[in-house]
């Protein structure tokens, strides 16, 4: 077999929009060995982290954990609430949000889908126009991914909510937040999302394997009557184990250790200082891209992502030899266009545990990245992105 | 939060038979930082695991991985083959079989159960004689457990093939080898197995998180006309991506290190010895078990697991007492009963990564805590486990 | 080269009387990254463990901490405080007080020897006699070994304390603890110490390559005069640069990460249960010892160490035989016999990280190897510990 | 306690000229549980680390590692070759020359000293003439540092050793390679040493902890005459108990378990390639610091150091209080001025486990700390830097 551990000399950037770079401290946390998933040191363990959870989807509901990907979080999103046939209202913004129509429709349910061109958010109004259309209420659910992660476009979900609250539209409302949590401010309770879906590998730094889904009481309701078959990704076994820190089938221990360790990182650092370096790292990130004179996917000024930024090549091609030089030459991963931007554009994930040389480093091994592969750019992208990060260093230190 | 470090002196004993005790060398592996699962050298590593596991299962059909516990594998199995209202003949063996019976009921199959006393294995007369009598081949897919962790008892699943052949019936024939994998000598190919069920938490000494589905053809042939609705679990995206050892969605990465490891560390052991090292195990245990004066559940003389070994209480009460006191006073974890053995039995597991002295230390704590909890019994348990231990040490350096 | 990681299955138990078995909650401190030795965060840490060891050494003095084997501390503590020529008083308790001896003629010192049978401690009433015979006051240093790792025998360092009080001689009085502290009941200032000679890799649990000079205050008054040529030694710059939590050259950061974490743990466990677990232990090993029919190498009642026991072997040969066949076919280590003792003895390790069933484990292991050796013993050892220990745990649990 | 895993967001920049960043990968090494270093399986540990040292100084001598700190390793190379009086003639390059100097006169040798400016390397004309003027051969050892790791100046040993073959002088050379080793060209044959010093945490990429004594065959045979009094460092034992892979006192196994990583890691990359590294990025923060308009320590265009770059402040001071800075805002540290240049310079290191984007990453930290502390200096540092390495890295990919 191959050796795991042959590497060239430092670190490897890690700078997919995840999984993301896994702090040294998280590693060591699932270094554990493993307990007993039914004896008391494991309830201990369950109730902290199925507590500890809450506050990060700025919810009172119960959070549902899945040893499983993120994938797995929207189909126990869908099988939970639907029966077959519902329709779902689903909005396509980009790679992601059009995976998880896919998933519903081979789940049985039909779905409604509003188009995008992927370099905008959820268009709220759209959303009220289709739920008022809908009169006889066959809508069951509006589906919309928060941050997508395919382009680096953040949707506006409270005005989402507006828009169906302004319908009367009875629809569940269910929101992927897989790339946001952790990284993106995001509120379950507040924006009225009935389930939220996300996973751990992203702002929550943690190795893929975890998925969650944010379970409002409407949802739970809903939950009651679907007749769509369910067993893994079923709430109700699920919720009543979780009582006392249980699961009702074996819980991935050493991923549950991690993320012990993330949440308490969390809250060390506090939510709305994650979120501020975030915005913060982003905002460098946009000054090197315009610097260079490219392009990014997001083209609403409100949309661009703390997470993630996506790039589009100067003639629509080349991303992927781009991303292959970076690799080879500078040992860094970026996230490759996903879908129909399939070598248009490339990916810049800014999110989880980083911090600004980190991003300095990664900014300079796409601009030294773009002369090796010959793409036609500006230089001085690093530089700008310094100036910004030094005001505004300056700015923090002053508060 | 509380602390997770906080422990007692010394090691603690894992004697459930699943997870098992996880070698520091594949908690080392699992420590390793995530990569880029679309990237060059995840290809490397997914094309390792996937080829690694065949010879495991003793197939040469593909091994699908989930990020996903056993539980999951058992839904994979039957979402991919059959459709809703077919009919399955299951085996309740114990409790797990009857878990999988339960998760068959809510998918929509209509189960057909051969009972038993939880203390025997699959009958295989039997269920040659239900396939028979199923002239209208309503039967879709005949269920069991190899080796059933609730109780220890091990069922012959080349007998049950026999039965199938001879009966005539195009059935397939899908095994849970949960507990066997790694641990007992399974041979998915030349028993006939259309699908084997498996996790890594057992005789790979994982911590759980990873889980298997061994695709034999005929249940490939039977996933293109399968109509349960599937979209995680489908085996169709999986194996298309697996040809290049990627996943269609993020995988557990840090579970594939450790399962990388794994793999090596069986490979250097070699599967024969493997499987001597865990019936010379299950030996010592039972010469334990029988000098303290218990019955073991399992009371057929070629039905004892290696893996592990079912115990039953004097006056089958008193189960989690014992437990209890072995946990606070010699810091030893052991299975509870399960289902309707709960309180009757406990569960010492010998399997995945142990040796002679440590089968001791485990054995030492159940003679005392028997002592401690006012359990009759003989003492001497340990020293007839030595002996047969030292005899056969003795045999082996010999040979 | 060779690959460090292949094993046979299951874990090692490295039974010598130090290095010990390191706990993963250590092992995982340890492999923290290493961070700048002169900048705050590392002030912390320093500050933490040289105030952490005092409580452990019951001491209000400094103690100095070398990147070192226990070796070089021994070394520290006779350059520090003598001259060239200066006369110390050494008794010859065992190999590792004869090693003593022998280091410290290599320094130039005159060496004063009170022989030994190697299964006594120190004989206080000689030492009072040699020093009252020293009208001259030639004698500098009184040097003895609190735990004789190679024999398992304590001396009574109160009773020397008392002796040398009684002769009114002015020499200090050095004692080397490094397989008492963390272990033994261990007290600098009340016995009236000067010098402290200790290391980590036993009570305190670490991997080897810390050790510790306690250093009283009439010993620091020595240092002033004394004449031996030394630096990477001396304590006057090392607890200069102490005083603020830093070190005048490269502290080893991962070791004293681990010493933190080990000074954690003994504090949550309180050393008095520590020294108790001990002593218990002791007892057990002793009562199997004597079931099959050998003898300890302590032959004081009340010297017997609470660390470690030296066993005889029947015709005082073929130990070294005995210790391989344990080795080879039950995967644990013994100590060897050291100095006149090679062959004639072997020693069983049970201290620092350690637990009942680890015990249990650890004589079965001798119990079977006596077996397989052909040597002459009763078995019944293993049995003889459990009553004991099951007799003490049930005392234990009822206080 | 403090707790030590309380850190900023993202990884922090160890940019001092060692300890170096250690490589995860040695990290988990460093993680494994200890064992008997008696027994056979140390025995193979001890011998392949043992052996592999040696081409890392290009000797077939032997090269004894000790527990200590390099601090230890200087003074065994005099105490080893060395008697009370002899006279040692040492050059002054900086700081560390300047301790070695230090601590040889406290060890009773008498140093006749070569002073120097601290900004270029050793005069090897100088070294000649002195040894000539020696006509009665007082003169017993020439010491020397190669690379002044308080400056980054490198001395050029082959030179030396021509001065002192035309000198016709006997006296031995030793070499203080700590922070060479592993990172710059170094030949302990070809240039004549006859004891090198070195450590294992500067381009050996381990934490500190062990140090080394490459031990050339006249070195051997004045270590049988030297008076000098010795234990601890005495060769003899350590060579003697080396013969087998063991050593005469416990060593530091953990640590030992990272050498053996780390030879491994520059085995694979390959020594020239490992130098040819260090030599780009040093020319490429060169670059940098000649772009901001500041100055290295180093005035010698032959003697910059490929393993770190000394950096004076515009007006001699503020070093640390940009130091301070910049380990507050950007979570890197940088080498401090030492002893005449404490404040007037800082020292960025770029040796051990590193690569292009973490020195983009560290010189940007130095760029905005530069502006955020005031310090008078053109921006464009970064951007020269990767002009260059983008120049250089198609020059590599191009041979």
């Amino acid at each position: 077999m191959f050796r795991l551990d042959h590497h060239p000399s430092g670190r490897h950037f890690l700078q997919i929009p995840g999984p993301t770079n896994v702090p040294e401290r998280i590693l060591r946390a699932i270094g554990r060995p493993t307990i007993d998933h039914r004896g008391p040191e494991f309830g201990e363990l369950g109730r902290a982290v199925l507590a500890g959870l809450r506050p990060v989807f700025r919810t009172e509901a119960p959070v549902v954990i899945y040893p499983s990907s993120g994938t797995g979080a929207w189909e126990a999103a869908l099988v939970n609430t639907l029966s077959p046939g519902d329709r779902v209202l689903m909005a396509e913004t980009g790679h992601f949000a059009a995976l998880w129509c896919r998933l519903a429709g081979r789940l049985g349910l039909e779905v409604e889908q509003i188009g995008g061109d992927w370099r905008h958010g959820v268009d709220a109004a759209q959303v009220g126009e289709r739920l008022q259309a809908d009169a006889q209420r066959r809508i069951k659910a509006v589906c919309m991914v928060h941050n997508e992660t395919s382009t680096g476009v953040v949707s506006d979900i409270a005005a989402v909510r507006a828009a169906i609250d302004r319908s009367g539209h009875p629809a569940l409302l269910m929101v992927d937040a897989i790339s946001s949590l952790g990284a993106i401010d995001y509120r379950h309770d507040e924006w009225g999302v009935d389930v939220t879906v996300a996973g751990a590998q992203k702002g929550l730094m943690l190795p893929p394997g975890l998925s969650f889904n944010a379970v409002g009481p409407r949802a739970l309701a809903a939950a009651e009557t679907a007749r769509l078959p369910r067993s893994y990704w079923d709430w109700r076994e699920m919720l009543a184990s979780n009582r006392n820190g249980y699961f009702p089938y074996t819980p991935a221990t050493s991923l549950l250790y991690g993320l012990h360790e993330a949440l308490e990182m969390l809250a060390e650092e506090g939510l709305p200082r994650v979120y501020a370096r975030h915005r913060r790292h982003a905002a460098a990130t946009r000054a090197a891209v315009q610097t260079w004179g490219l392009e990014t996917v997001c083209q609403e000024p409100q949309g661009h992502s703390p997470a993630l930024t996506g790039v589009l090549m100067p003639d629509r091609r080349g991303a992927d030899a781009l991303r292959k030089i970076i690799l080879e030459r500078y040992d860094m991963s970026l996230g490759q266009g996903l879908g129909r931007l399939a070598d248009q554009a490339f990916r810049i994930g800014h999110l989880g545990d980083f911090n600004d040389l980190t991003l300095c480093g990664t900014l300079a091994g796409v601009e030294m990245g773009l002369a090796a592969a010959g793409v036609p750019h500006r230089p001085g992208g690093v530089q700008a992105a310094m100036t910004l990060l030094a005001g505004e260093a300056a700015a923090t230190a002053d508060e």
